[in-house]
C-alpha cells in the first residue's frame, strides 16, 4: 500500500464530491467549482509554502523560483519533476508536464478533453498559492492538448 | 518539504471548504456534511483496499483484518500505527489513537470538542471503505474523550 496514492485518491474524490453535489447550479455552477478547487488547492500551496526552509524563501531570481516549483514543489507532491519549463522573459512562463498524475487516471480518448479542467483547477491553485508564501503574485491556468500531457502558464504580476 | 503533510493539508480545507460552502443549508445540513465526508473516505478506502496485494485479502481471522488496519492502514496513511485495539470478541472493536493526526492542529480546549465530528467523518469512512473491500460489512463511529486522542469503534454486521 503506497502512501503517495492516497493524495491521488482523495484528490479524485473531491473532485466528483463537488461535481456531484452540484453546489453552485445554473450555468456559472461548474466555473463555480472550479473556483472552489482552484481555492481549496491555493491554501493548501499557502500552507506548504510556509513549512519551508527560512533560506528556500529568499531566492535571487524569479527564474529560481520556478524552479524550484517544478522540481521541488512538483517532487513533494506528484513524486516526479516537471518536464520542462520555459520563459518569454517578460514575466510569463510555461511549465510542461507530460503525463501529469491527475490526468493519468482518465481514459485518453479526445471526448474526455473537456472534463480535463476539473483535474487542473486544484493544480493551478496549488502553484498559486505556494508563489504567494514566496512573495510572488501570479496568475496561473492550465491547457491540455494531448491527455495526460499538460501545460500550466503562470503570469507573474508585477506590483 | 514532507509529501506526507500534503493529505493533511488537503484534508483539512476540504472539511473547511465543505463547512463554508455551506452545502446543505437548513438544521441537518451539518449532519449532511459529515455524510458527505464519510463518502469521500468510504471511496478513498475502498480504492486503497483495491490496490492491496491478492494475499493481503486472504485474512483468516477477523481479528487479522482489524489488525491490518490499525498497523498497515494506518502508517500508510498517518505514518504511525494505532496505538491500541481492543474487543468484546463479540464483533465490536475500538481502535484508540492517542495522537489523531487530523486532530493535532485543532486547538486543545474543551470548546473546541464540538468541532472534532467533522474532523473524523472522512476517517470513519477510510476504515469502512477498506473494510468492505475486505469483505467485511461495518459500522464505524468515533468518538474523542481529550484532544487529540480519539477512538474508532468498529461494529462488525453479520451477513
Amino acid at each position: 500500500m503506497a502512501d503517495a496514492v492516497l493524495f491521488e485518491f482523495l484528490h479524485t474524490e473531491m473532485v466528483a464530491e463537488l461535481w456531484a453535489a452540484d453546489l453552485h447550479p445554473g450555468p456559472g455552477g461548474q466555473k463555480t467549482s472550479l473556483s472552489v478547487l482552484e481555492g481549496i488547492g491555493f491554501r493548501v500551496g499557502q500552507a506548504l509554502g510556509e513549512r519551508l526552509p527560512p533560506e528556500t524563501l529568499a531566492f535571487r531570481e524569479e527564474l529560481d523560483v520556478l524552479k524550484f516549483l517544478c522540481k521541488d514543489l512538483w517532487v513533494a507532491v506528484f513524486q516526479k519533476q516537471m518536464d520542462g519549463l520555459r520563459t518569454n522573459h517578460q514575466g510569463t512562463y510555461i511549465l510542461q508536464d507530460n503525463n501529469f498524475p491527475l490526468l493519468v487516471p482518465m481514459a485518453s480518448g479526445l471526448q474526455y478533453l473537456e472534463e480535463a479542467p476539473k483535474f487542473l483547477a486544484f493544480t493551478c491553485g496549488l502553484l498559486c498559492g505556494t508563489l504567494r508564501t514566496l512573495g510572488v503574485q501570479s496568475l496561473v491556468t492550465a491547457s491540455v492538448i494531448t491527455l495526460p500531457a499538460c501545460r500550466f502558464q503562470v503570469v507573474i504580476l508585477k506590483s
